[in-house]
C-alpha cells in the first residue's frame, strides 16, 4: 500500500498542488476520489469521517489526516525534504507564499474559475467582477515576482511554486486567462515545472471526470 | 529601541493579530502607522520600500521585513516559544487553523466588513451577500470547532486564537454581527481572550483615527 493516500477531485487545484508534488517528489501515492461536484464535502457524514472543515485534499500519512494543501505541503517537505525550503529564512519565504497564495492568489482566482465554469448557477456579474479584480491583484504580484526568479524561492523548484501554480494548469476555457498574453513570466514559469520530470495534467493525475466549462460557450 | 517594529493602522485586523499577541507575549514593539485608508500601500514607493506584496502588517525584526501575519505569528511563536505550539502534531495544527484562517475565515468577513463600512462606495449587495454566505460558513465551522475545546489547539491559548481571532474584537457597528446571539462559541471564546493579561482593544493598540463605520446608518 502506498505511503500516501490523497481525497481528492479532477477540477481540485488545492488538491493538484499536493498531487502534483507528489508526483514530482516521487513519493508513491493513490488517490481517493471524493464527489465534490455532487455535494460529498457538504454531507455531515463525510464531515465527521474525513474532514470537519468540509475541505478537500485530505492526505492519510502515517496513520493521520492532514487537511489544507498549504499545512500538507509544508509537513510533506519537511518529512522527507524534497523540494523542501533549505535555510530558515527560506522557510520563512515559503510559508510567506503559501499564505499569500491561500490569503489572496487561490482563493479569488479559483473561486472566480469555479464560479464561471462550474457552479449550478450562472453567477452574479457584480460578484465576477469583484472576484477578477482581485484575482488580477494577486496575478499581478506574483507576475512581477517572477520577472525576477527562475521559480518562487529562486533557481530550484520548491513547495511554493507547487502551492501558487495549482490552479494554473487548467485550461483557459476554465478561468479565461491566456497567461502567454496576459502575465508572461506566469507563463514562462509554468513551461519551467512542466519541464519537471512527474509533471502531469490535473485532468492526468486527479480522479474524477472531466465536466464541460459552462464558461466555453461563452468565450 | 524595541525589537519588534510593526508596520500597521487601527482597522487592520490582520495587524492587530500580531500586535495583540506581542502585547499579551509581553514583547516590545512599537508601531509604524501607514496610511492605508489614503492609499499608502497602493503606492509604489511604499510598496519598493516595505513590501511588494502592498500589505500590511509588516514586522521589522532582526533586521528583516516579514509579512503575511501568519509567517509572522510561526515565525515569533519559534523564536521566542511565548504561546507557541508544543508537539510537532500542535505546530502543524496550528498551521492548518492558520492557513484557514487566511483562506477561508478572515479573507471572507474581513472583505466583508471593510466593503460594509469602510469602502469608498457603497457595495453591490449581490456581493455582499456573497462574501456573507462564505464568511457564515467558515464562522461556522469554528464555531463547531470551539463548542469542544477553550482554544482553537487545546486548553492554552496559541498563536492559532491569535489569528483567527483577529477580526472578532471589532465592534458589531462594523461588521453587523453580534456573536454572543449567533455563535455562542465564538463569543465565549473572545471572552476568554479578553481576560488574557496584555488584551487591549484593537483601536487602543494600534494607531490611526476611529472612522465612523458607515454600516451604522444602516443597523
Amino acid at each position: 500500500m502506498p505511503a500516501y493516500r490523497l481525497h481528492c477531485f479532477a477540477q481540485s487545484g488545492n488538491a493538484y498542488k499536493v498531487a502534483l508534488y507528489m508526483s514530482c517528489a516521487g513519493l508513491e501515492w493513490e488517490p481517493v476520489f471524493v464527489d465534490y461536484m455532487t455535494g460529498a464535502t457538504r454531507d455531515p457524514a463525510w464531515r465527521a469521517r474525513v474532514n470537519p472543515m468540509g475541505e478537500v485534499p485530505v492526505l492519510e500519512a502515517d496513520g493521520k489526516r492532514l487537511t489544507q494543501s498549504g499545512a500538507i505541503l509544508l509537513w510533506l517537505a519537511e518529512k522527507t525534504r524534497k523540494m523542501a525550503p533549505g535555510t530558515e529564512d527560506e522557510r520563512y519565504e515559503a510559508l510567506r507564499w503559501i499564505l499569500f497564495d491561500n490569503h489572496k492568489f487561490t482563493s479569488y482566482f479559483a473561486t472566480y474559475r469555479f464560479l464561471r465554469s462550474f457552479a449550478p448557477q450562472e453567477p452574479d456579474p457584480a460578484v465576477m467582477a469583484f472576484l477578477k479584480t482581485r484575482a488580477d491583484g494577486a496575478l499581478g504580484i506574483v507576475n512581477e515576482h517572477l520577472t525576477k526568479t527562475p521559480f518562487v524561492l529562486g533557481p530550484e523548484p520548491t513547495i511554493a511554486d507547487f502551492s501558487l501554480a495549482g490552479y494554473m494548469f487548467f485550461p483557459e476555457a476554465e478561468h479565461g486567462y491566456d497567461f502567454e498574453t496576459s502575465h508572461r513570466s506566469i507563463f514562462t514559469w509554468t513551461q519551467r515545472l512542466k519541464a519537471l520530470p512527474g509533471w502531469k495534467d490535473p485532468y492526468d493525475l486527479l480522479p474524477g471526470e472531466r465536466i464541460a466549462p459552462r464558461g466555453a460557450a461563452r468565450a
